[in-house]
């Protein structure tokens, strides 16, 4: 019963075959292969963005940390949420390669910010010209830390705020997929068409064993992106591996399908927990459940060998009454019979 | 009337004339000069710190990201309160200067840290392990931001929670000369007996052109300080000027009398704005007076001459009634005259 | 006919079998998977270094540059040959990953620094002080950039210049193996017991689809890699598939025998050009040739579908009969045909 | 006989009366000065660029690497002579102030570089595209560091084959006075007119206790140099006091009078020198004297209380007739009777 992460489950059966696949005779490296050239075209198509320029990196800390540097300056601040990924799991990433960028952190309790938050903010962060860090990028992430979404609408109005001020803006999508799949809107109306200048695609959540796309909607910051993503180690030699990932999770909707899998069994997780009376703490809109329980109830999942996190507070706490919040994440291979048993034991 | 800042004054004459004592045949560069060898002996003396390394800087910025780089590791973040000036008013010079530390901010409504909001941030900022930064330094100012002063006691209990975790502590002493000047205070109790590893004792907003003293209470630090000093560009060819001027405002206390009438300017600008119902927003401690007055007021004061800046806020809102916080600094040459007639004007 | 580098082949049969192997359930994220703990063990038995820290990333120059970084403060200037790979081919990474430490080349015309050469070069780089950067660690490449490799004796010689100094050093193993398979010599010989501090042992180059394992000899060294590798964006979440190379590839020395093929490829290449007159430039000591060859003959070559890269000069330059010098690289999987078929072109 | 450094002299009076002068009454800080405004006119006058983008920094070193991160990307190397005060004697700044850029190095024997030397380097160092630094800025040295000077025509000559590159450049003129001095050239002729982007003019070695005047030709640019000013500690809060010693220093010429001295005082000391036989190693075109001497002269010279470097060698070796060069620097104070009796010495 693991629902620690989406990144402990297995990755998708037809993408270790297309690894094995492309393991066949010489390929151009640092990205010159086919089968990137393919994934360029796909990805392109799918964003309807024929000029962006798109590249691949193992990892969602190397996908925003690289994004964000093409964005901001040393001397920027960086908006995002309290929340965001960027600030909160990276051991200071994007300060690191953004030469020493801040990040301003906005409110967002259910893990969205809004348009009113984020327009005090940008406010606030003004007055001292020189003194204080210039405005930088606004960061976004979609789905959210917390399994919220902000769908295409509500995506729009947020970034609004940022280009009235002519701020660019980052997405980081390393559950994009999830949020398409649960809005079912079209993957350039939660980037482009809602402001976005770069966004992640993130495969490894999704059932990849490791590869994050990233696409720049301006194709002329590509070049900038290809010596940071080089100078910072993330441009891969063997670099099919990469593209046959991303390809085969892309063929035919498998990405799609693998995040709706996903979602459902979150959905599962949440619609049978609510039926025994257990408060889901967020909308559950993708493939992450919150759930609030008496730390005895914790213990009890945990010693009969369920896995995952609390969100904040401590197992070893003396109060066995005591409400702890807690986080369980679906993958795509999360099946009926490991959630049966899991709300089995409540 | 002029009351925008401590650095809008002019410097103390004796300390003008040192300079220009100081101007006279050959001297050793980059520190090795005779008079800096008098500025390192008089400060270990001052702050019963034989053994202590000590540096001249130019900028209170340049002192306090120095020290703070020299405490920090890149994968840290450093604990202030959220008015810090290294926060605020240095445009991410911490974060340059250390490589990609990241600020975690305390909450200070009136400046002060509590020893309770420090513990629970620092509480806050642990759980993930090496996904999020780790613990550095806590970085403290004294006398604060809004003119409040910590005090003897008040630091020591403060300092004691970063030394419970092992934390090293920072001194932002910009207006250490001010706290000192009120508190009565030795200088080593407002430093490395409260807990204090790095200290700066600031000149500048202190009657001189630009001088700043750092003090690194463990000497082993002090040759990264000196090769960070030299990479950053504020070691002095010609130090002799910075030597000068710290000499002549050590010199017979010069210093402290000078913090005393800047205290005392302010307290007597304090006394006449509440004599005229004027409400004064934090104690009055050092040298800046920050009080609540309508648009209008504000605006009649500065139309006479008065030179101050608001706390937040604009001169040009629409409603003449609306009321807003503003800042008076007060430095050692503000008299009398000057204040008599700013106090007239309301 | 393929040898342009050791990054265009495919990876091993058996490697690939062992990613999919590993595909199976869930596994513990960010090398906390049990493949991991297998991987440390056989590395440090493999090493004769029980306590050495192992970690695992996917390409060489995020092995090298977090290396760097670990060994190297921003004031200090690391020792490296004129031709290395960190200098020439990483796009400035140690630079960035050190927060701007120099380095300082030794000329190596066979690709080997010399004692005298690196001890000249460390002597010339101090008289300044704080001025000029501090001397810091010394980098060495073994099987070199030119295919030549120092062997056990050669090696220690070498870095008795650094350890005489107190510099730490750092070995760049991308090519390690071949330079193990060609001497014989036992891992701790090319490594801690010649003086190396921290050392790569790269899997990509030898038959791996990315991999690199980084050894630090000293575990105390550990935290800091550990934090450094997570915030450039280089710690896997789903970890197991590169333990899963790293133990396939280390599993009943399969890395040495692949180390040997290509080894043998290139001097069963450099055996038929020499017999044909070719002059080779460098012994030919891994699996890397260097040759001398008229313009014509390198545009006969790749007209007829060899692939590989000049080394300095151009194929459009106006004199057929220009001498221009270029590599072939051999992976595992140049085979006897590839080989029979390019000599025969000649 | 102080010839150690054009920074041990003193400051000359007219310098410091000015900042004296300036020390009357309340003046906006960080630049809002009026005398900024007046240095701002004259220097744009001087160098015939109205609008150009001025600041003052105290020091040689934040002048140039505050320059070059205003050219220079993180990825991109900077070319410069291998004697290049950016090189050799600022610690890592440029590395630093950049964000991990890279200095190629071009050999100068006698200090200057040739446009022959310059494009074969530029040449060089191309053919890797993503994998090695790109091509950045020239930073070239007018006076350079042995004391020659390029020249309005051989300047042009050299920054031409910048130019051709599209290349930015960037020019230390640290001891740009004693250049202009030499060759009566217009501040034009060795900035903009010769294809400099970015220029200091130094006042620190001319008689300033510390200023460099930095000229940006292309005012876009200056935005980000003050962000970058600001974050580094280097705008001065009570900034007349710079205003002041760099007006002074231009009014009436005084620079260029000053200057004029130490060069002559120069060359008042090689004649003496050549005319006892010693052997001047450069051509003595500014204010620095380069001449060797055996083992045994120096040391007499320094028992008599001559102070100046050595060039390389050691006073200690064991052989008396070693020749070995030094370094005479004069500043605009060295009088006929110290070079007397320095002569009168040999």
């Amino acid at each position: 019963m693991n629902f620690a992460s989406d990144n402990t489950g297995p990755a998708h059966p037809a993408i270790m075959q297309a690894l094995v696949a492309a393991n066949a005779g010489h390929a151009a490296s640092y990205g010159g292969d086919d089968l990137m050239a393919q994934v360029r075209a796909r990805v392109r198509e799918l964003f309807e963005a024929p000029e962006a320029a798109v590249y691949l990196v193992a990892t969602g800390t190397a996908a925003n940390a690289l994004s964000l540097a093409t964005l901001a300056q040393p001397w920027e601040t960086i908006f995002c949420a309290r929340t965001a990924h960027v600030h909160e799991d990276e051991a200071n990433a994007p300060e690191f390669f953004t030469g020493g960028a801040k990040l301003t952190l906005v409110d967002a309790p259910d893990g969205r910010m809004t348009a009113e938050r984020l327009r005090a903010v940008i406010a606030a962060q003004e007055g001292r010209g020189i003194h204080s860090p210039k405005r930088g990028p606004v960061s976004v992430t979609e789905t959210t830390e917390t399994g919220t979404t902000y769908g295409p609408a509500r995506l729009r109005a947020l970034l609004a705020v940022a280009r009235a001020q002519g701020l660019p803006v980052h997405l980081d999508g390393a559950r994009l997929a999830n949020a398409l799949a649960f809005s079912g809107a079209a993957p350039a109306d939660l980037t482009w068409r809602a402001g976005v200048d770069v966004a992640s695609l993130g495969g490894t959540k999704d059932g990849c064993p490791g590869v994050e796309i990233v696409v720049l909607f301006d194709p002329a910051r590509g070049e900038e992106f290809e010596y940071r993503r080089k100078r910072a180690g993330h441009l891969f030699s063997k670099h099919r591996y990469l593209s046959a990932q991303a390809l085969a999770w892309l063929e035919g909707g498998l990405w799609l399908d693998l995040a709706r899998r996903a979602n459902g069994a979150a959905a599962h997780l949440a619609g049978g927990l609510r039926d025994k009376g257990i408060e889901i703490i967020f909308p559950v809109e993708a493939n992450l459940v919150f759930f609030n329980a008496p730390r005895a109830l914790h213990r009890h999942l945990m010693a009969q060998g369920a896995d995952y996190h609390l969100w904040g507070g401590s197992l070893d706490g003396p109060d066995p009454d005591e409400i702890l919040a807690a986080r369980l994440a679906c993958d795509w291979s999360a099946d009926e019979a490991m959630i049966a048993r899991f709300l089995g034991l409540i």
